[in-house]
């Protein structure tokens, strides 16, 4: 029996009116049973690839993928920019009013909010599921088209999963891009992620993943990477582009390194943490912070204000080292009103290192804010002494001479 | 109607004798064509895939793509050397003369310099144009084999685009090989895009976009990486390799971020500055002068001296930090004669921060050179007292110890 | 004649009972043998690429790859921990026991070690091969299976080559994953090379070649990532995670780029060197030493002690900075019993930078220490006055404040 299956040729058996046009959900389910049925040797169960070949699909039925080793893949990452087009009065005349490539429109009608979700329980974990090269769109935002809210999820991890892969993906107009519970060695790699309300979401605990490569953009309400309890995450060659409300938010998460990246943002609390958060590596990013540009977006924002720190840092022993910051807001737009605003807040933690930044702003900055409950931290050549401001006796300060 | 197209078997519409063999050009054409007539709603514009098979392909007719979402690929990059072909004396005993795997040779007769031009009026921009996989392969070089000129150009974006993709491609003896005019989230990954006159440049104005993971190396008369008008560009993870004119040639480009690369170049001028630039980033970054040592290309250089810097900086606010700098070219080599060669020249711009570098040199350096115009350079833990030249008295200055 | 092959309908002339089940070498010899004979003139060898669906596939004899642009690929790298199965009591309700996707089981019966073999005489170089989504699986270790031993390599390149590719491939349970002899322009991308004896190996000399974005881990027998007389490597973007013998060796290479790195390992040395390693650049990684966390494991290590150092740097001018490490083991564990752990040992070499480190860790260790033998070497802002030792007076020092 073949392993190569594609969604535009298969006939569910007993329900030859279904197809990837009406429901690709559907059509893909089917495709995994009969994979099951046909591999049915604990011994030999390489799975399968399912191709989406370029075309307009609906998903009415969640996708449960609950096999190691299945590739779903398409050909294209088919985005365009639907925030453009909804706030375009008239696109009566546009080429094309949607996204492309192998694209599939999210439309559940099962009652789920996921397109895919993955999920087995038993041993192993799921292995190497790749998902790759095709467009999953939300299609429309609730109440409006700036909402960046309508509790559609793009793919979903759920239970413990090893080398997974997503790469060379388009996700647009999701509430939710991808989410993945409890990862092991997950890649993201390659992707272009924007316009959805949160982009990359690693919860539970993960360890050993990399988010690379990628375009990636969140909407007023989200995250662009979000990383609960990660051990070692490695946040690399991205460029994370407005409008979430951080770039990274890390929660609990240690030893990850986020380096070489080009972030820009319209918030305060680039990089957001909570909990406690210990040696962490953010280094040789370009931070750069403006106003939102576009205007039907200018009255939202991230509830933050100018004191909260482009980096926002709680935990011990973090490191932030060779970044430069770019903030440039008028001085109309500061919040509060007359602050000066923050490049890098220590909120609380003990013994982190800040050395080797570059602050770049219109205005006064104070480059680094250290809290009353923070201790021991070592601020070298990130600011002269009028750009560091500190709340406590414990520090070491080397000012940029 | 299938979405997948294939070079080798699409028969144009009354003309049954132009073959992908004879020239692919108009065999895509007419495929794109196809394409159009298919998806005439605007509602439903999902593109195609257009698969080139390995093989050896005449391109004599300009291929326009002018619809979003449309990927071409192929089965392999297909790189080879031409430059050690045409410059060994006798080639009768190879096993292969030319590039290879889905290998377009470019060879317009229709008066055009492009293989592909991907353009269109009207709105909304292109989208999602995806290049993945193949060889462009401008075949020769005129006058001479080692001018790098032929006036051929691979890839040409004119008109603005948004999140296309240039992944996985080999180009080759082309003068041109990657155009990209007002880019948006262009995305250049993977790629081996080397023996052509230039590499890889973004015209215009471009934002958001990247140039990640690839092997790039242009002739002595051009680019590697080009950017103009460039906001955000992330270049990283690169291996540039001679011999360029330059590695990275930034035309009134701000908040860049080159970082992670390995820059290996014959000439000064290896990161060089047209207009002004601000707020970039330069950091992590190996940059490697020696001198020529191909014997057929010994008589070239781009027309700097050793004076002119490996980085050669017109700017305002940008950060130099945590590179190495080897400089290995013996004294009769060094131009002007009897020069100390400069590492880092700030010609012109304020407030420049250079920090933590590290040079290594086969004879004495200046580290840094601060031109009379510069003001408020700071030169930290960048070289010794001895090996900072500065021609002004508006900057800070920590020696490395 | 079609240049696109598919394992599974090859039927080899005068051998219709080998099926790529039950030899898939055999098969892909046979293609290969067709690929020539089809393409016999020298101004025309595209090559060809063969495809291999997911499935589980015997390798009994070796592939001999001597044809350029060969693109040999699979639909997924079908990694899964065979450790983990190996180590727990009864899998018998698992769902599955074996790697998945395009899986190779590496079962030569032929005499001969490796599966993939390339190899060719006379010019001019091979090029522009592609492996390319397929796993290779070694299946079981002997004497035991945790012994990382078994004699088999996945992949190796024996004659010089130029711009090939192996990317997205998974690699497991061989001794040898992936070796390349003499490389050129080399990348290794986007791969999951894991529980191999030894993972990455560039042996004879390599220039300008790139291991980025990958996943790997070797055993405690061998190298995660092996460079010998290695001119410009750069390995960045990876997760490197335990259990190898370092996570990256350099053995008389130069000018190499470490950067932008996840280090995780079990025992000193993670990055270690041999022979003489001049003007490398070390920055921006995460180093994170612990003790083996997995019982079955607990017994081995690497045969360093804590003074070997995390970085054990043999060689000139290289420049170590902004890496964070991160030092936690137990001081039961510590070897020898007693002794102040080493961050960074320069044991032996001229002029090396090692600046803005941070150090993280549970008992006293020293960041840096310098050898009696060592010379010039500058130590700033990588630790307090106690927590650099040195042999010798040559040396420069600035303390972190």
């Amino acid at each position: 029996m073949s392993t190569v299956y594609d969604v535009t040729t298969w006939v569910i058996p007993g329900d030859p009116n279904t197809t990837a046009y009406t429901d690709i959900g559907k059509i893909i389910n089917s495709i995994i049973a009969d994979v099951k049925a046909q591999q049915t040797s604990q011994s030999s169960k390489p799975g399968a690839v399912i191709y989406i070949p370029p075309g307009d699909y609906s998903l009415k039925t969640r996708v449960t993928v609950d096999i190691s080793y299945l590739q779903i893949k398409g050909s294209g990452h088919g985005f365009t920019s639907l925030s453009i087009r909804y706030n375009t009065s008239d696109t009566s005349n546009w080429w094309e009013i949607w996204p492309g490539a192998s694209h599939i429109k999210v439309e559940n009608t099962d009652g789920n909010s996921e397109a895919f979700i993955v999920q087995r329980t038993g041993n192993p974990r799921l292995s190497s599921i790749e998902f790759r090269d095709f467009c999953l769109d939300g299609k429309s935002f609730t109440p409006t088209e700036n909402s960046y809210t309508n509790g559609k999820v793009g793919i979903r991890f759920v239970s413990d999963n090893d080398s997974c892969r997503v790469t060379g993906m388009g996700f647009v107009y999701l509430e939710h891009g991808l989410i993945n519970n409890n990862a092991d060695a997950f890649d993201v790699t390659d992707n272009f992620i924007a316009e959805c309300g949160n982009c990359v979401e690693l919860t539970g605990s993960s360890q050993a993943s990399k988010v690379t490569n990628n375009h990636i953009g969140a909407g007023y309400i989200g995250f662009s990477v979000f990383a609960e309890g990660a051990e070692g995450l490695l946040v690399a060659g991205n460029n994370v582009f407005p409008r979430g409300r951080s770039v990274v938010h890390l929660k609990n998460s240690n030893r990850c390194v986020i380096t070489a990246n080009r972030f820009h943002a319209f918030y305060p609390g680039m990089i957001d943490s909570e909990g406690t958060n210990k040696e962490n590596l953010i280094s040789s990013n370009h931070f750069y912070r403006v106003v939102e540009t576009f205007p039907p977006l200018q009255g939202y924002n991230n509830g933050k204000d100018d004191l909260y720190g482009l980096i926002h840092l709680v935990g011990d022993n973090n490191m932030i080292s060779t970044n430069l910051f770019d903030y440039n807001v008028p001085t109309a737009s500061v919040t509060p009103t007359g602050a000066t605003p923050t490049l890098i807040l220590v909120a609380d933690g003990d013994s982190n290192f800040i050395s080797n930044n570059h602050g770049v702003h219109n205005i006064a900055t104070n480059h680094v804010v250290l809290s009353s409950t923070s201790t021991n931290t070592k601020v070298l050549d990130s600011g002269s002494t009028s750009q560091i401001l500190s709340y406590t006796t414990s520090y070491t300060l080397r000012p940029t001479p």
